[in-house]
């Protein structure tokens, strides 16, 4: 099972690229993750969209559609999610035909996706609740539970960006061996189609 | 009194730009408004924050600051805001220094704001939520009342792109009217200083 | 499958719970709804708990127990969902123990649940907006999609409380019809557990 | 000037009640505070509204009128205010007519507010969010900065239900301290009106 990563942050240094990274070992045996980075993804303007998706836009649209599920790693920005995270959305959310003229809807639809986030005192928590209102747009999957809040994380990473704090290696790993089954049941269950 | 006016959409016949135009003839008399299109701003990235604002970024910084309060014109994107201007907000509401080191805070800082929005059946009115939590976090002062949502913008305005819906135009123009006031409160009470 | 009614207004002429009553028309074949009203649920006050669920609040949990889900008609008051839903919500997701001190939980842990709404211009849109986030809380399971907005009830149902507006009683029906396989996903998957 | 404090929990043990306490003892000077409580507030029913207000309900609207500004404080049930708090705004919102048949408005129209909580490991973040929206349906006039968080209370409070962590003492001298100037400016610019 494939999971793509997002971070909404663009930082080298961001908490929230380095607790996916955390993830990738972490992870349960029967999931991966590679992470998509946004840097190439241009802001969304549907003029531009009306002469073809760039390539960056592409190329990040196939690989949601590829991956059986998302993870997004959500820094909070101004009590919200930040806007390099929320163009990508908008860009994702977006439908598409296929040559022959189907209608293959938006790579979003009905994706199964858990959201985590590192920062602040209160650890995301405005964000995440913005992003669930966000997902619910698409009809996204969003993991309903455990949650997973990592406040102050100046204190729980080292200066080579590993997650160092013990209860929060523990919390992220029953975060990550939630999602297989949460992917599975909406695999079988493709209530929306 | 200058406003500064800010569509979160770069598209060309966008109806939130179209709304910020249109405001343009029904001000106030003591009032003037000018547009800042956000095309330019790249994406929010820390690291190149680090080597200082990029141009557009400057100058889109420096206009706020010159602004007496600014308007926002919020299309409602999968259920929020747009990546588009919230990217934007996450660049002003940087803090910065002057030469001489003095903190010079984000030129969002208790900024007088008004937000409207056109689009959708529900007229923005889950963007112009997030859009007040997102303003809280620099203490913009957001124009309580009157609110503006556009509901069906289609039918509302004409192909140039003029708001020909009478009474949205009187809507608009009662919005526009309770501005003056709502700054001049709050340039003569610097509470927060 | 039998569901559990549950309207936010206590108002005799109510346009939610009218809903709800025309909803008991509108089932699919494999539903049975049944309304709970709220009008003797107290004020929630947890020294009151203390000395036990007074007697309306035990019926309450008890029919949620029994309940295969919930649907909720929730009016918007203020921005939000009524004090009276949200106070019989803050009773039914307290925890409690069997008489051997066995943990049960609270009855609205993982319960699958539909949430619709009548009122004003917006159709209830904030309302909805601040119960998924409530729902969030137990951990409910809310229907994805469809949404349910009835904007303007008062030109769609007739004096006697009948919902005559055609097109709003063909989305209750389509609402109604996707109930089913929702419930049935999470009988079959219990994932919290 | 004269505060009402309004605490959104029943609990003898409250600790949003306790911080009311509190805050009678660090005000400054030119206010004082008087806490209502909502125990004899019944729900919220507009067949019963139609009668005439409950007596309970006429008291606590007087109150309002009478006070120069309301601080409530709200504690965080299942991610939001709590039922009790919600149903006395949603009594305290409605309009009045006075015998002479003058519109009087509700007792919440544009009143300068200021809401602060305690409780959970997140400091009611949450439920603060969804006030902030809740109060914008009456333009309350609410404090923006600053805003008060108090996470995990049962550390800062003793048996005694007095704030003893001297940090958050000093953090709510501040939050009070803010709340004259925030009175005042409204006062003298009755800008709905």
């Amino acid at each position: 099972m494939r999971l793509l990563g997002i971070s909404g942050s663009l930082r080298r240094g961001s908490f929230n690229t380095a607790l996916l990274n955390e993830a990738t070992d972490l992870l349960p045996e029967d999931l991966t993750l590679e992470v998509f980075p946004l840097h190439d993804i241009p802001l969304f303007n549907s003029d531009v969209e009306a002469r073809g998706f760039p390539p960056a836009v592409q190329a990040f649209r196939q690989r949601i559609r590829a991956a059986d599920g998302l993870l997004f790693a959500a820094p909070e920005y101004n009590y919200s999610i930040t806007g390099v995270l929320k163009n990508a959305i908008d860009w994702a959310s977006r439908g598409e035909n296929t040559d022959d003229g189907a209608d293959l809807g938006s790579p979003l639809d009905e994706k199964p996706v858990a959201v985590m986030g590192a920062g602040g005192r209160l650890g995301t928590v405005r964000a995440q609740a913005h992003f669930r209102q966000i997902a619910l747009h698409n009809s996204m999957r969003v993991m309903i539970d455990p949650e997973l809040f990592v406040p102050r994380p100046w204190s729980k990473f080292d200066e080579d960006g590993r997650l160092v704090h013990e209860r929060t290696r523990e919390r992220l790993r029953k975060f990550l061996a939630a999602i297989p089954a949460w992917v599975r049941m909406w695999q079988a269950n493709p209530i929306g189609s």
